[in-house]
């Protein structure tokens, strides 16, 4: 894949998918910058250590990058065992503020990733109310937003998983006529990654069982990264805006 | 990308975005077996010279292939323009006929790539109908089924692309769960190819119009092309049962 000196910021880095992603761009050339709350335990070309929660804290970071950049990845991400409010944080509103705060400093051509979810594939039900998230563009406007419209906590992280999808999808296109910067997700199904449990606890034993008759197994997180990978690459060229499953088939299976 | 050896079989090979799926296939180093009606103007491992509209003809070219491959892209199809049996026979019935017949020769980690399109979207609003489709199991029981659920002949493009959309979600994960063959579909959106004048005598002059302002251009046949060496390729291996939409973001904008 081509990737060689590109500038990446990997959010996440320092366990699951973010760090395999780190592992892969690098081992293609790419120069890696990394973003996590905690140590990164693996090379990177940089690292900057921050909490993705607050745009305060996010502007700081930002304030320590390069003036130019080839890519970002989303991949920082909480499960739905967290408190809800960090879930809509750092999982979306946070997520969009670096989006936002890092585009002019992408090079035409570049590319930003976000970690989606198979669970956010009922996006359908719930479109309108997304869509009007969406329009809201700041934090502090999400953040009101969501105060008049409240997520139920139990079901919180699929809620921000499918907004981003939604958002994705509105925001790719606008941006890549204006910047030739393409933005797309990936939506992983179950991954062998350190909050694999979080997920079992979240979605109970019922869902769980009924998804082991339809896949081989997890994910390994590298499996993951490699898609994220190829979406940063030149190969993607033209793929803008979508959201890729990297599931191993589970989600065909609902079709 | 990783396709050093593999031996990949490409259908419509002699142009278009079979023609630059084979070139970026063979400088990864892949093995490709063309398939066409018309003679190649590419080096190539090797080319067989088939009509793929009718099951004893791709019987005969899948008796010169070798007893094992590592993947097969379904490129070859015809436009709407195209007399409508042949659109059935050769984008539908023809091609799920050649992927059953080489299905037993692939090797486990091995891929299968089908060209769908950004026409075939509205695949849910006839997703019942899709499914009985999908459901017959051989040629010659899919065209009975198709005598008596008659497809409007100026439609015909989208209904066969809709259907393909669906019945490769619905065979993908049974096939890799046995044989640990994936199999995936890739949607173009506008493309550069000798059929591009087709689509816009297909479409008329107000979609074509309508969607000029919500892309930058047609694809490239070689920005396609990348997208299916990625999906046959090892970097893809938790990718099955999906359909990628390679538009430079234009389906995203009917979100």
């Amino acid at each position: 894949m081509k990737l060689t000196s590109k500038r990446i910021v990997v959010t996440g880095v320092s366990s699951g998918i973010g760090a395999e992603t780190a592992r892969i761009l690098r081992a293609h050339g790419a120069i890696v910058i990394g973003m996590d709350r905690n140590e990164p335990h693996l090379s990177l070309d940089h690292f900057i250590q921050a909490d993705l929660s607050h745009p305060d804290a996010i502007d700081a970071a930002v304030r320590q990058l390069p003036d130019t950049l080839d890519g970002l990845c989303n991949i920082a991400g909480v499960p739905g065992t967290a408190d809800p409010q960090r879930v809509a944080q750092i999982n979306y509103l946070g997520l969009r503020h670096l989006c936002a705060a890092l585009l002019p400093r992408i090079r035409a051509g570049g590319s930003i990733v976000n970690v989606a979810s198979i669970l956010g594939a009922e996006w359908p039900l719930r479109v309108d109310l997304h869509k009007a998230l969406a329009r809201t563009d700041s934090f502090a406007d999400g953040q009101a937003w969501l105060a008049e419209h409240p997520v139920p906590p139990e079901s919180c992280y699929q809620y921000f998983k499918e907004a981003l999808i939604v958002w994705n999808a509105l925001q790719a296109q606008p941006w890549f006529l204006q910047t030739s910067v393409r933005m797309n997700c990936v939506a992983p199904g179950p991954v062998f990654t350190p909050i694999l449990g979080d997920f079992v606890a979240m979605l109970g034993k019922e869902r769980i069982d009924a998804d082991a008759h339809r896949m081989k197994r997890p994910a390994y997180a590298d499996e993951v990264a490699a898609a994220i990978a190829f979406l940063c690459a030149d190969e993607s060229r033209w793929v803008n805006g979508i959201n890729l499953p990297v599931d191993g088939g589970l989600a065909s299976t609902y079709v």
